[in-house]
């Protein structure tokens, strides 16, 4: 295209990068870059902002007022291949184009998940969807596996017989377990992207559909450096605190002292620390008022 | 709500009706109606034309000219119980709201689909993805259910072994097959809803989503007969012919009389009446200035 | 329909509530409740949740963890009347569905919007796209109503002319200013809605459309009175800090001592004041080791 | 990118192409081309078919049959200088993204559409929503032209007074008329361009946001030569005829003899043929057995 080149990113393109025991994400296409992001944003503000702000900063300001449009501006395409199960938790996810292949056209290959040993988890009592800490008594462990395996072979092989004597494709797969794979090209923005990226890598989601999470975001990381970063700083690893908890807070926070020094410390800019410091003084303030 | 009752409609609400061997689809909810359709379009053409066009003729002008939005202006809201494999194909159309049972939350409960015996066919030659008119021979059809059985059976006494003993219900299950049941609410407005019917009562559908798009489509037409009849006189039952094929047609339609009988005969008003001749012509005189 | 009845809510149907000096915000329709936003949910977690957690609880908790799809399952249709220049911010909220007044079909009617005299204000010197508290001089505000006024009136007499005159109306149209009033049926769901609401009701938002928003605040809040509480508590009085800011603050956290009597007294449950001073202890020690 | 350049098409970018009298379309960036919609559709059919079919082959077998989402994997970004009453409508399309220049934070600058003097028509009586074919006599046209010019001036130089003078900018644009430019970015993916460009194309579109379109279509021809003829030849030149239409047609079509000839000299591949000589039988038939 007309624009900068990004190596680091264009490096990246058609390669596999393997996930799980048969997966993979293949970058196949981006459009955009920071530079397109920034750009975007500035038919908003017309002309005179070009020189003043640049391109780091404004991004930053974009992200942390969830000014959501310019970051739309902006797409990737993936060619990921998945168990189904984990397709079936991807695919929730509206905002995107798919394109996945086929079991009433083609043939399912036999290509099943079967976890790491150390990955098989009892229940978690904490969180109800999710796995424990605990490890499973390698005995359990080998004999799930072991279950794995077998069905899954032989389920495949059913599957393929039945195939072979010429059985409609569509009613023979409908018995293969959700460890199969399949695989889909999937495109989206990057401000549904950032969606998608802040529900997959947190820790609630299931560990499958986090590795591909993980392994995506760094993709994102080398397109668009900057609004990644933004993103972190913002999104992922801001804190949010309902409308109570801010009551119980405000009440330690008030009269609090913060230096500039902690706030340059931490990476504020000057009209984020100047933000924040009048956030604080309203939060206190108000409660306050209500006591 | 303060709007006309539709008895029948009502009456529908919260029934269980049957599909497959152990799913269902409930109308828990909707909202509109054909008057609610006629009353959103009018806000378009302003007051004037509320006493001309009576309801009717205007929902079928609405839907002739494709004109969607006061189509999304009714929603269904449906509590559907389906087979994994029906759910992946339904769950292609993204303008609507899901909200599914889950296998990481709850334990998955042991049904099944199998299909009837004479459903289960050859893969069709002519079509790719479907199956054939041809009938599979006894042996084989028992066969292949006594595979579904025997291996459904055996993997549902694996999972809940598993979870039993405690293991994460997120790993236990992804060795399920495809034919278990899964349920959602789905809800979706009616414009969608007619995209999804189109699609999904095609004959190159699959025949188990075909069933459950047959009687969504019953349901509609209590909810909105009149805009139900529109949709399958202009969109279902209409034929769109590609321009090359105009283009052999047009030689064929060239100097065709059609007497004001045969329009009356089958139900076109006398503005549709007038537009289709005048089309014809269009037709007909721009093929043979091209020749 | 089948379900429980909200008097208050239907009571809101079909009236025309005020908003500007010609606007208005009218309530057409609705689906669902509270108690739908619950029990959908509930499709989710099967039947055993039934008896356990009640509504309220619940609904807390699918806002509190954003699980935003069952308030998707909640719709609501309004007819508004409004001037072009909110149409033209209300639009730009995609996931809703619209049937607007055409100024290509029907002619315009003679309805402008003029401020009230104490909202004609200087351009804010710290918010570069919003209104200063500080009142604009009599003399000024009189010559900028009298403006309108006059140009509103002189616009609408060519318009009028013109289109007399047989001008076509799209044509005749172009000049009439943003000023001008239009209107629309517009529907969205409850989630989309609450987003809306965010963004409208934010004191960075032009006042004009924060007045509609207030408006239709006080519907949802009658139609569903636990989920717009709910909304308050976690998203519109909620207070996010970015990664940076969390720094500063932990430093200040650390060791803070909260006891049950605070967290009681703002109405936290014992689960979400666990779950607070369980984050509060992961930010101050995060932190702690970083350094 | 690492995928085949198309030289013509990153001629365009970066170019301002102008429509009406202030207006443009400059074409940013694209991610795709007609060799990507057939990749990302091949996903679909599994590795067997790459050889089989050829690119164009595919992209019109799936142009045919609606199978829209591998056209969703091509994505065309633009920058339009355009009037606010076009605005108004192209935003009607909602699967897009899109940046606004903002009358609140920047001053809006004093450029207005006037219609060249031959597009100045009567209402059309036929199109109760467009313009005639008869021309205004010079005098009414200069009288226009001359009422557009005066206000617009006028306006603007109250406006900008305003603004000069400190009114909040949100407030002294309000009164500024819909003939005023604005511009945007606008992000669209093909398949949702080609809907854009089918309704936009129509002769029932106004004729301002009509050019709009057919520019817009010269570059998609340029980017994606054989989708947009595959287009061109199954969706905007098609035709559709609803089912009363067709039981009209169909008694003519009866006994209907068509030779090979005519179906190769309009291009209809062999397949295309066959399918469309069995809907004709189809269509007759079943009206046969109707009667």
């Amino acid at each position: 295209m007309a624009h900068a080149q990004n190596k680091a990113a264009d490096d990246l393109l058609d390669k596999e990068f393997r996930v799980l025991d048969h997966g993979f994400v293949r970058l196949i296409d981006y459009m955009g870059s920071d530079q397109a992001i920034a750009q975007s944003a500035r038919v908003s503000y017309g002309e005179g902002t070009k020189k003043v702000s640049e391109d780091r900063a404004l991004i930053r300001y974009l992200m942390r007022h969830r000014h959501t449009s310019p970051f739309e501006m902006v797409e990737f395409k993936f060619h990921v291949k998945l168990p189904i199960f984990v397709a079936r938790q991807w695919i929730r996810h509206r905002s995107a184009s798919v394109n996945e292949y086929s079991g009433r056209y083609s043939i399912m290959r036999e290509e099943f998940y079967r976890p790491e040993p150390e990955d098989i988890r009892f229940q978690s009592e904490v969180n109800k969807q999710g796995r424990s800490e605990q490890e499973v008594p390698d005995e359990m462990r080998e004999r799930f596996l072991g279950h794995l395996e077998a069905s899954q072979r032989g389920q495949y092989e059913e599957y393929h017989r039945f195939v072979e004597e010429g059985l409609a494709r569509e009613l023979a797969r409908i018995n293969l377990p959700l460890s199969l794979y399949t695989e889909w090209y999937w495109k989206i923005d990057l401000h549904n992207l950032f969606h998608f990226l802040r529900l997959r890598l947190d820790s609630h989601a299931q560990k499958e559909i986090r590795i591909y999470a993980g392994l995506m975001a760094d993709m994102v990381k080398t397109v668009c450096p900057i609004a990644y970063e933004a993103f972190e700083d913002y999104i992922l690893n801001a804190h949010t605190f309902s409308a109570l908890e801010m009551a119980v807070l405000a009440e330690h926070l008030r009269g609090l002292k913060i230096d500039n020094e902690a706030l340059l410390k931490h990476g504020l800019s000057r009209r984020e620390a100047e933000k924040f410091l009048a956030r604080l003084r309203a939060i206190t303030n108000t409660t306050q008022d209500d006591d």
